[in-house]
């Protein structure tokens, strides 16, 4: 997998004073179009390995497809950057692909989408999991193993997906979306349901990242950073539970915090 | 400036095995609406200081004014997220805002843009500054004092434009390209050149990061993080100094390092 998102390159280092010649490994940028039925349909920059979960991740998650029957063919072309999806159906009109704000329209006071193409497909969480502090420890332990491999290049995105016992499965990506859109296609691909996962995730929860747990379907995301304040308001409002400065044991829960119990409770 | 960047929310505490209830400030995140000439240009969502600055530095990265006498007024209403821009003319039909993937069309095989828009503004650097090795670990090491009074929650990018003595200006924001439009929008305001100047980024510097940097016109960019090879392709091509692991007083050169000269040569 290395090979995949870390490229080696000539550089210059000053080092003790000096500047030498050497060679260095960095983190590889991908541009990946994504055609469905022979029309463009976006661009995602992403480390270039589990592309086909990737697109169709990205695809359920933005409403394209609703589930794995609706999808006839994907064909990556990675020499030159493009996924080939073909549909059992068109997209229909509301892929008008739109990034208009919604200006106080369909949306309620308290419900702050602020695109249209958000507010069509993420849900409120039917969730019924709870969970232990012990199983919010261990998962976030188990991310960061996971993920120690590629300390040394910094930056990378890491993401998981648990029930909380045996099942994780683990992804990574110079976007903080995509590694989290390779868990969903991961999923879609196998027919896992994954409305009683738990997504943890190695950066902050933002608005942006709450609204893709939302499209996912989960009722729980872990992080090791705070959310932001529009993230808490969301999670409030979408029934999510998000967990946040998980660190020496420790952690702070910033929504929907029945979710969480005591073991001996 | 805290009161704008960060909110306090109640929040459920694990500590020692217990949940508590206490009270937590984390980051807020403000969706703020461009209108330009009347008419809906973006939303970005980004800590809500220094917004004036914000939208005029996007707009010019955007390509939408060229010279602060293109502006006629710009108006923040931050109770409800909007910015009123009036500018002295049309926008132009150029403003089908695109974020169509240039596909094999006008660019050259090394000049690796994804979308038209940026093709568009970013222009190769014309820049003359030359730097010591001993400038770009001060600049770092101003701008990592400048942000440590936010490091307790983690997350806020920094940034910085500096000539590398007495001038530097430091903004931040919970997103990446904000806070380099902050700058750039400073610099609009006051007249003040940037060809020579350089920007010094507490994140990696992606592909996006290096095309916004080419953007505003700078000739040099700093970090502490790595860059993507992307980022790379892109800085070699566009004739900007790429530095980046500028740690324990060393640092790597990725692109362009005739602008990097020892103190004693």
């Amino acid at each position: 997998m290395n090979e995949d998102v870390l490229t080696n390159q000539p550089i210059v280092r000053y080092e003790n004073g000096k500047l030498i010649e050497k060679t260095d490994h960095y983190v590889t940028e991908f541009p990946l179009t994504i055609m469905v039925n022979g029309e463009e349909f976006a661009t995602v920059i992403c480390s270039p390995n589990h592309m086909e979960e990737l697109v169709l991740g990205f695809l359920a998650s933005e409403g394209a497809i609703l589930k794995s029957d609706d999808l006839k063919s994907v064909q990556i072309d990675d020499s030159k950057g493009f996924a080939h999806v073909e549909l059992t159906k068109p997209l229909g009109e509301r892929f008008e692909y739109s990034t208009k704000r919604m200006i106080a329209s369909c949306c309620g006071k308290s419900r702050e989408f602020y695109f249209q193409n958000d507010a069509a497909v993420a849900k409120t969480s039917m969730s019924k999991i709870v969970i232990s502090p012990k199983q919010i420890l261990n998962m976030m332990t188990r991310l960061q193993s996971a993920s120690a491999v590629f300390k040394q290049t910094g930056g990378l995105h890491n993401a998981a997906i648990s029930d909380g016992e045996a099942f994780f499965e683990h992804r990574q990506d110079i976007g903080r979306h995509n590694a989290l859109d390779k868990l969903y296609g991961y999923c879609i691909q196998r027919h896992i349901p994954v409305r009683n996962k738990v997504l943890i995730f190695s950066g902050r929860i933002s608005s942006e990242i709450l609204i893709k747990a939302a499209k996912i379907g989960v009722g729980v995301i872990l992080s090791k950073s705070a959310p932001t304040t529009l993230a808490v308001t969301l999670a409030e409002d979408l029934n999510i539970t998000a967990v946040g400065f998980i660190r020496d044991g420790n952690f702070n829960i910033y929504s929907h915090p029945e979710r969480v119990q005591l073991e001996h409770m």
